[in-house]
């Protein structure tokens, strides 16, 4: 089994950077990252369509990225169990089988394939539009283990106008994308929820006077660069909570399919904390919505 | 003009509660709360096409709801003034015109077609799968003004298996509802942006043993009853944060379309907090959301 | 009840044109046509949403059309029959409930929403891009009744390049549109079924030698202007047969809901052959479907 | 480079009947047919993803057929030249650059793909639903050359009820399907363009008296087994028109990228008459709509 996708409507003419593909895969990896796992991954992308000598061809480029080290040894175990705060009950739920190896689309490996497109995505929108998609990261406090951590993103270079209201409000396509990524439980634009303490006048950010309507701007960006659905030339700024990784490396009380608790000490090899690997994964859904916003 | 909307795919056969209807316009329009508006809405719902003395036909059900005081005269200053806070500003940039007046997409008016369209679901809900979407709010702790809040809403009754994997995880589509209300700032899903600071044992919700696999159910719930973007059974619980009301009724500083600062008092009538309204819509964008995952 | 519709992405700025809004319902309306009926029947327009001193928001446009002669009298005894060649049968197999009087969707009436978007469309085909769309009917030889016919539409001033390969085949976003009117019964393109008489030596369209590339051209048009679904600059040309109509003002041979035949002579008032006026609605669904492609 | 697809929304739980695949990939090659080519193409699928066991897992189910007899040096003349007939002008006036090799997505080899997801539907329409997909052929009358013809499809064993009305017509749906086959230029249901020449009377499908209304039924089939969008539960009935192949062997006069007209004699090899291969992909295109509509 593999992972990958589909990009439907990407624009013809555009030469791939596939250097910038691969270094990304690279951030995601997180190789040189304290707490990342061991695991082997390939990050070599199969290039099934869509491209005609490195070129796109305006047509859907379809890719996959296989596993080389897959050792579905590890999972047996789970072929009967649910782990706590995985999606194995769930899945088990809603499709009355599922895929019990680590290959399943609840695994994180699933993010390679967002990466991947996000990459093309980011490189269109710096080269075609000058747009900038930069992310860093805080982790949480906990003491007792592995922890979660905010990823804060700021696009630049949006001009004002993108987005549409109501139903096609960018604030609201930017939150579906981010917490699509597994384990994103929070997002928020600009002040967030800190600025339920604001008054409005505090809130509403002011004009700041210019000549040119064209370079028009606001002293704070409370609202985060989005107003009523729509980019107001500022920078836009979201954050994306993510909870703590709920492997226990040492062992999970898991419930089996007889409604029983069971130990289970999984031989996957799982990260301690995932944070600045979803550094790249939060700016590649971010990157996605834009440009479809765009074209 | 009026505010409106159409519902596709609702089932055929259902009777509908039109006092139910009325009571959750009535919630929105919060005649008895304190600080809100005095403008006179007609909460009369024009039923165009759907229903046959009162049952849905399974066909689109359009409705209308017509504002009987329209004083277009209250906006007139705003023709060629951006309100800071306000998207005045970003539909000019979007669109390159805009209804200036009260009616526009951006006024909150509009909302008054979700609390319809969510009482409908609500009902179908209810009736057809015992299932409940309740809500609470608390206010934000500002001194100097009109302040925010946060609406914390729960949904029982939901089965295990609702949603989809990846792109359609049901926290994504819950968090792109939500975030479409006005004023609407952040979302978290369970423990939410506190799990940040919790350690991924305490995170990951232990299972409770049971006889019965049917009654599966965990000691807390941090991940707010969805793992991998699947319901698994316990209550569905988020919130939503809004920013303070930015209309200020003595007066902004607005940026006027020849790039200069203006002060304009606007006669409109305002909320001065518009939380409490906010319950109702909140809950009808899960509704909404939670009923298209069923049908 | 009412006919109306919703136009979503329209583009703003456009100043409607509502004297041919109205000029196209009359069209559809056939008021002078011979066989048509003497139903009263509105052009009045109610606009919703979306304009502002008549010109477009860039925000969906609602409209109604209100029936003023609505006697559902005629149609009581329809309540539990089945008219031969009619959707009664059908509509009460998918939704368990019918709307039995003569404003249900599968009524004729239901047309008029899909002209009055027509007619905006072809209004900025016209303005924007400098497109026409015509058509031309000519009826069946039966020499016994009523009878069908075939609407022969042409689209000039369509670049090449319009339109996308596979699954959003111009030509197969035509065919799904206009076999959505009510009585359409055939489709195709060019050269059409008479094309399976040809050699592809016959079929395949000739090049005309041009020194501008720009203004290439075929000596035929077999392929009606599309080809691997994407335009090639010549006019799109395609047909759409209709069948005849199917209501017998003498009366029909229905099945009732407990499985009976029953003669009933509905005192409805209904057309002898809707080709003619069938025209308008052609045009229309192809205006929309382009300007689709166009946006 | 690669032809191969994504189902997404296939149910869980089903067992791929691998060897019904690999048939249906049988009758597109026609191997047997006369005036098939000898085209070397394999019809080995590699499956990527939704599998467990050849078991579907609900999860989108992924799959590529890879070319093993890719000569792309039989193209290279093809660069700058634009074949009458072809997809190779209207490409290049789409997307500014184009895959000239047979690869590309005009190429008839595009069709292997809807084969095999057509393969699984028709598997789940006959073990689930007891539905059957059925098709035959009749050729044109030229006697100068290759030819072209009709497929004509039945479906058998559905319910009345299936379809919706308005613009998700089950008869819309199929055409919409049908018309993105490379070469299909018509499409009629039931008595289709000849019943033009029908009066309403004779068009009008009369009922058959049955004491249960289950098993309603009607004399004639005029309409092809659809009424107002959805199905009436008589045999699904309708045609698909196919234009010659307009590759000739002997050389073609092609239109260059300079505007002049030249000679060029392909090396490629290509079918003498697509129909007969045609009816399985007219069967797939039927069966995917179906099953789309009864999930």
């Amino acid at each position: 089994m593999a992972v990958g996708g589909v990009l439907d409507g990407f624009p013809s003419g555009v030469s791939i950077n596939f250097d910038f593909v691969k270094s990304e895969l690279g951030r995601r990896r997180g190789a040189a990252e304290k707490g990342s796992t061991t695991r082997q991954e390939t990050d070599e992308v199969e290039w099934l369509s869509g491209l005609l000598d490195g070129v796109t061809l305006g047509t859907p480029i379809a890719f996959a990225l296989h596993n080389i080290d897959c050792r579905s040894v590890d999972y047996d175990m789970l072929r009967s169990c649910y782990r706590p705060g995985h999606a194995d009950y769930t899945y088990q739920a809603r499709y009355g089988v599922r895929d019990f190896r680590g290959g399943g689309r609840a695994s994180a490996r699933e993010t390679a394939a967002r990466v991947v497109a996000g990459a093309l995505s980011k490189q269109w929108l710096m080269e075609q539009r000058g747009i900038s998609v930069v992310s860093s990261y805080r982790l949480g406090g906990s003491q007792t283990g592995n922890v979660g951590g905010v990823v804060s993103c700021t696009i630049q270079g949006v001009r004002a106008g993108v987005g549409s209201p109501v139903f096609g409000k960018l604030n609201a396509l930017l939150s579906a994308a981010e917490m699509t990524i597994p384990s994103a439980i929070g997002f928020e634009m600009g002040a967030g929820f800190e600025s339920i303490h604001m008054s409005g006048k505090q809130f509403a950010d002011a004009w700041e006077q210019r000549s040119d309507v064209a370079t028009v701007g606001t002293v704070t960006n409370h609202c985060g660069g989005i107003q009523g659905g729509i980019s107001n030339g500022m920078p836009i700024e979201f954050r994306v909570a993510f909870h703590p990784v709920t492997t226990q490396p040492d062992g999970m009380d898991c419930l089996t399919d007889k409604g029983e608790i069971q130990r289970v000490v999984s031989g996957g090899r799982h990260d301690l904390c995932q944070v600045p690997r979803a550094c790249v994964i939060v700016e590649a859904m971010a990157a996605m919505v834009l440009m479809d916003c765009l074209l």
